[in-house]
């Protein structure tokens, strides 16, 4: 195989038993799940060219690309700085890209930063200037698909007082910093954004929040902060050409979903850890932790009983938590499978200097470079972890840059709808989460919610006292 | 019970029957591991007055305390920023306790800059001024017990020769920007510190890496960054207070770890999720994380078998997380025990302001603190997890500062001790790391590793190419 063609490899030898032993699997195990693998790919493409999937054509989007540089020019010309009001699907695309391409690939962009909590001790420090932040040089996206969320109306609520109050810009003003993302047609901040006269882009119908960073809620922050977002939607189209392909084993999104299906379904491999060995691959880890958690994680009925299922994600650090978490991964519950992230060539490459020549446990290091040693590490422990007989897989790109981090989340989309055929379940849906908002409305005290307030009082009133220590 | 005299406490409520039916436990359960909890309570502390637990005696060594503060005082007069140089148990705890007090409570402080990894695009950026890092102000804690961590030891050796190059810095200067932490008579950095007069700390004998933060390991950086480490200290003397209480079911360390114990064992809840409701405690989670995890994961031997235990620590962020993970949590399998922490008075509380009456979908908001918000988020995700029949528990703060952090790592700690008992497991050795560490050596070409670089080359002599997709 060459490797300088290819932008990022999946390399999945240490599932099978050649690698790890007993506990892997062999070819047998492997042809037993294709044809369901098959079936999904080909299900997956009906239901693509039927319009059902639309998340696959963003990057093909040139129109919605182009609209996204436009106005990003325009907000670059006015400010300075650039904060995301979002949350979930809203912000973590945003911030693994901003966080996983090459820091000075972004020069000459915006400052963007993500507000994606309602701490208020983060939030007062980045509106009261303590964070550098200057208000009359700020534009803030606010980032909702269905337009109610309530973490960030608040934060737009608060925003939107101190830009009314800020002595240059006031009412007449404040509007010009607010630009909305939101659904095309219908919701609160649709309603306010053609009311208040906010510029505003759609969230294209039928694309979920955790598949939408091809949409404009990512390409719009990203283009003002100075991503080339025609590359990281190029590095989506080619991973689009691999995943797509019909036979799963030359598939990497089906080949990949399927070994991780067998690891859940054969072993008991209920966590799936992803650990990048790169700083600032952790977001991607954590944008991927939300894609899969949300999307498989889901109680469904089956021949008349409930089925709860669904994958626990787990972002790990490599190096650093080998010095945190590997000692769990190699000798503990054999509950867990590790995909690795690994980069051939780092930016800002550094050569560890040769010191202390009569001193051998420091000497060896000098002459090395540090991303190479960093590499190395990531060989080791998935070595280690292969002599214990723990099953892992190991994704390589040749750079991390706005191609690869697109190449991934194209591939890790398109593993988890693979992944929610063969679980049976809806991956675009997450009603579990329903509950939590009602009870939440409820104690903020909203109409038409007495009922789960009185729910949570009726629950609360039923915690025992001893059971609380001080 | 009061809520004013304390600042920490414990509700386990969510893992019993009254509150989340009958997946919980009742009185019966508990009873059954009540005398094995007595038991660990009763075995640490002879233990702990043998003297091999020197953990417990941290925060109450006034002179280490005192040469602490000392120390950072010299270090706060000759620099402006510290970085520390080290990983794992040399650099949780202080992000923890940096990212957990309120940024006004560092007002004073040096810049604290924690460098706990080699990927050479953040290190670079470090040490090259683009992150505002001026070297002839900055100094370098270097932190490793053994002395010979490979990350730590390449760092440091580059650090060096940027100094060396530095025109204000130099040959004749260089040492005096360096403070080692390192174990008090052996290893190489305890030697090089001799040959090259470095000032440095002693890590108390007995005390391994991750119950290494309340000793000069995290005392000295955050004392230099403004931390109150006294009343950091204070917090964890507060908690060994009711974590050495004999009735298990009166202490909070022995009581969870008996819930967590059971959760395990009797529900197959390999997972505990720690959810702070707060930006600034996310980095505690990561500390607990390495805590739990490297403790308690572990294989050993019992009646003739191997048996591979360890509970899966995974750290959530409230409110964010339930736009991402709280589906899996709601619906997914019964696998976890979520732990919240909740604030009671959140720093930089802000009000959200009343607008767009006619609008009920944002009007509800209106008039809330964001804090209460919060929180009522948290209380919410609890109760639909009671709902769903999942097991949880809350630590609620007064407020986040030094002496409740201080309060949490002790109580993890002892915790984790118990629960370590409970396990039949030694929760202070890590033996599995050690595999993945001579294969790097074998990769590095360190001298004497020539068969770990050889069992790598025949490890991925075996993989094959047909597993490796583009």
């Amino acid at each position: 195989m060459s490797s300088t063609a290819r932008s990022v490899r999946l390399d999945v030898n240490g599932f099978f038993s050649h690698m790890i032993g007993s506990y892997g699997f062999d070819g047998h195990d492997l042809d037993g799940v294709v044809p369901r693998l098959s079936a999904a790919v080909a299900d997956l493409d009906a239901k693509r060219r039927s319009g059902a999937l639309p998340f696959y054509d963003l990057p093909y989007d040139s129109a919605a690309i182009a609209a996204c540089n436009a106005l990003a020019s325009e907000l670059r010309a006015e400010f300075d700085t650039l904060v995301v009001l979002g949350i979930g699907g809203s912000a973590l695309g945003t911030k693994a890209v901003l966080e996983g391409v090459p820091a000075a690939s972004l020069a000459g962009g915006m400052r963007v930063i993500v507000a994606d909590n309602i701490d208020p001790a983060s939030f007062s420090r980045l509106l009261d200037g303590t964070a550098g932040v200057d208000l009359s040089r700020t534009a803030f996206n606010v980032i909702s698909k269905s337009g109610g969320t309530a973490e960030t109306l608040a934060q737009f609520l608060i925003a939107r007082e101190k830009l009314m109050a800020h002595p240059s810009v006031g009412a007449a003003r404040w509007a010009r910093h607010i630009v909305v993302t939101t659904d095309p047609v219908s919701g609160p901040l649709r309603a306010l954004a053609k009311a208040e006269g906010f510029r505003s882009l759609p969230v294209p119908a039928g694309v979920g929040g955790r598949f939408s960073v091809l949409s404009s809620v990512g390409l719009l922050p990203l283009a003002a902060g100075g991503v080339d977002i025609e590359a990281l939607c190029a590095g989506a189209r080619h991973a689009d050409t691999l995943c797509c392909v019909a036979d799963p084993r030359e598939n990497p999104a089906a080949l990949h979903a399927g070994l991780l299906f067998l690891a859940l379904r054969e072993r008991g491999c209920g966590i799936h850890v992803l650990m990048p060995y790169s700083d600032g691959l952790l977001r991607l880890a954590e944008w991927y932790a939300q894609l899969w958690a949300e999307s498989l994680g889901k109680a469904h009925a089956l021949d008349g009983s409930l089925v709860e299922t669904g994958q626990t994600p787990v972002r790990a650090l490599g190096a650093t938590d080998q010095h945190s978490q590997v000692q769990l991964y190699v000798e503990g519950p054999r509950d867990k499978v590790v995909t690795f992230v690994r980069v051939e060539a780092h930016d800002g490459e550094l050569t560890i200097p040769a010191a202390y020549g009569d001193k051998e446990e420091i000497s060896y290091l000098g002459g090395l470079r540090l991303g190479d040693l960093l590499n190395m590490e990531q060989r080791a422990t998935e070595l280690a972890l292969a002599e214990s007989g723990r099953p892992t897989s190991v994704l390589t790109l040749s750079r991390c840059d706005a191609a690869s981090i697109g190449h991934l989340f194209h591939l890790f989309e398109v593993q988890t709808l693979v992944m929610g055929a063969l679980l049976g379940i809806d991956p675009l849906d997450q009603p579990g989460v329903e509950a939590g908002k009602l009870l939440t409305y409820g104690m903020a005290g909203r109409n038409g919610y007495a009922a789960d307030a009185e729910r949570v009082r009726a629950m609360l009133a039923r915690k025992r006292d001893d059971l609380v220590l001080g």
